[in-house]
Order: C-alpha cells, then sequence, then structure tokens
C-alpha cells in the first residue's frame, strides 16, 4: 500500500495503476469534486467513455458493483468501494472556456482540464484525447421529465472515499476540482492512494 | 438544396456540411434511429462532444435553439428545427461488442460504429475518433432519482425530421440506425438533404 497522496487544491496529477491495484480516492474535507481519467496503459487511445459505461451499467448513477469502461468496450475501473454514492459522468473537466463562460466576472483559471493536461502530456496524452472526466463526489442532478441538469454542492462529508480496482493497465489522471459551483464556492485538497 | 438522399437501413454515410447549410435529416417511416457525428473540416480532431454540449446547454434534452458544441468548446451545429422533439446524447453508436452484449442470440452487426468508421475513413477519422454520437430520434428515458436509464422504442412519427445549421465547416456522419432495440426490433431508412 502506497503512503496517502494529496493533490492541492486546483490542481491534477497523473499515475500508472496496474491491473489489480486498487486506488482509493479521498475527499479529507468534503463537498470536493475530483476528475478522473483512464487511459491503457499500453495504448493511450483507448480511454474511459461515459457513453460505453452508460450502454453497459444503463444507469448514470454509477457506485458501488459498477464497471467503468474503454471506448473500445473493455472494462478499466470496477468500483468496488463508495461510502459517498453520488457522482457524475456527463460533465466535460472544468476549462479556461468554461470559466469565461460560467465565471465571466472572475479569473479565468486553466481548470481541471488543463491540469490534467499537464499531468498527462507525459504519457502521450494531449488536450484533444481528454474526453467526459468521471465526476468523483459530483453532485449533478437530472430531472428525468425535462432532461434540465445542474452543478449542486457535493454531499460527500470529510473521509468520504471511493475505491476502484483496475481491470487492466491504466494511467490516471485525477484532480482537485478547480471550479467553484462544483465545490460549493470553495477550493479543497483530494488526497488518494494505491493499494 | 440537394436532392434528398436516402440511407438504406442499417448503413451509414459521411459528408461535408460547409458553414451556414442547414442539414435536414428525416425518419420517412417514423421510430427509426439515426446517429449523427460530427468533426471540424479543418481538424477532424475537433468533434462533438456531449459533455460540453450538456455543460453548455444544462439540459440532456437537445431540441430547437439548443447548440451541440464541440470538445474545444466551439458550436458546431445548433438545431433550427425538430417535429420529433426526442433525441438521445448519452449512449455510443451501437456495434460489434454491444450486438455481443445485448443480442446475444442475433447475429453480430458492425452497427453504426462500424458504419460510421467505414464512412469517415477516408477523412482520416478512425475507430478511437468516434465519440457519442447525436443519436437522432432516440428514445432514452433517464429517471431522475435512481439514474437508471433504458432503450425504448422511438416516439418519432412518419416524415419527422430535424435541421441543423452548420456553425463552422463540417464533416458530418450519419446512419440508419442498426440495433434492435433502438427501432422497436425493425431497421428502415434514414433520408436527408442539404440546404
Amino acid at each position: 500500500m502506497t503512503e496517502m497522496t494529496r493533490i492541492e487544491p486546483r490542481s491534477g496529477t497523473a499515475f500508472e495503476l496496474n491491473e489489480g491495484q486498487v486506488l482509493r480516492v479521498y475527499d479529507p474535507e468534503g463537498q470536493q469534486v475530483s476528475d478522473l481519467l483512464a487511459y491503457a496503459k499500453d495504448d493511450v487511445r483507448e480511454v474511459i467513455s461515459n457513453g460505453r459505461t452508460f450502454d453497459y451499467e444503463e444507469t448514470l448513477r454509477l457506485t458501488k458493483g459498477n464497471t467503468l469502461w474503454s471506448n473500445r468496450s473493455n472494462p478499466m475501473l470496477e468500483i468496488v468501494e463508495d461510502t459517498a454514492g453520488l457522482h457524475d459522468f456527463l460533465l466535460t473537466p472544468c476549462s479556461k472556456a468554461t470559466f469565461r463562460h460560467f465565471y465571466p466576472d472572475k479569473p479565468v483559471h486553466r481548470g481541471c482540464f488543463g491540469n490534467l493536461a499537464e499531468a498527462l502530456g507525459p504519457y502521450g496524452i494531449g488536450e484533444d484525447d481528454i474526453p467526459c472526466a468521471f465526476n468523483l463526489f459530483m453532485n449533478v442532478p437530472v430531472d428525468g421529465e425535462t432532461g434540465r441538469l445542474s452543478v449542486e454542492t457535493p454531499r460527500s462529508a470529510p473521509g468520504d472515499h471511493i475505491a476502484l480496482k483496475a481491470r487492466m493497465d491504466c494511467v490516471i489522471g485525477l484532480t482537485a476540482c478547480s471550479a467553484y459551483a462544483s465545490n460549493g464556492g470553495s477550493f479543497k485538497p483530494i488526497d488518494y492512494r494505491i493499494e
């Protein structure tokens, strides 16, 4: 088991997670979103896919027992524990463009998108290779009748965590989210360790 | 205005749509899904994105007045008319893998995924470049409480159509869908023309 590693507020990281290893991600202070991406280590053109996951899992609300699938229809990560129970797989990582759109009066930040691009660059992964992330602890209610969605303050409590078991050798990108709406207006760290 | 072009059942095509042109897609017999993809003609690494669209449009139910956005946060297509009013942007094109998963007793078909890959190949677009499609006329109800989704028979009537205006020069991929569930168990053609 590795030591607990801290992702500082509004930053991101990337690392390898081999088949069978478990990645455990903690929201240490509560109400903090973490964007997660996964790529096949052998060929980073294989990547986590919200659409393939919705196809096979037949739900938008992914939790313990669900698997996250790749664009090539292979299982990438299996959720083996989840004390939060509420995550989002609909939205893309916040970026300079989303900051300009949603927060025109606030300073532009490169966001999770920029943080992920920098962290994943050494693995040969560029900006255009960043799809929708699996947004841990993110609270995006959907109205089934109208389809309307909104980004609300996460419901995660301090210490809530999710554990994901790798079903293939992966490169993981992981952030402590930089957007105001997704964190209730504050920015906090994210902790993780590999087991 | 071009002549009406027919996409035969379980097949697909690709063509260019220039900025300002309108693509009108018809469901001539009703209850038939058509998967639509869009790429920037100048650089096909820029592609339609369900996540960016959900970000900016703040709804899963896209219809007249909504815009489909690219992975680079640029408007690609604007829905300027829509007699059907019900489409899906959650799911990926049906493929050999989805046929094996959902229809284990039926013959495997390359599906919209295979049809799109073949049609888009000459534009330098490969299988790994195919994201979630905007699935015209597809009926995928979502339970807002549980997140459960299902693929139901389309509600489109014969002659229903949607018109999309290009906000940039695009390469379009378009199919007459090959999956059983999305078409109520039958396969029908799709018609389109460019105005």
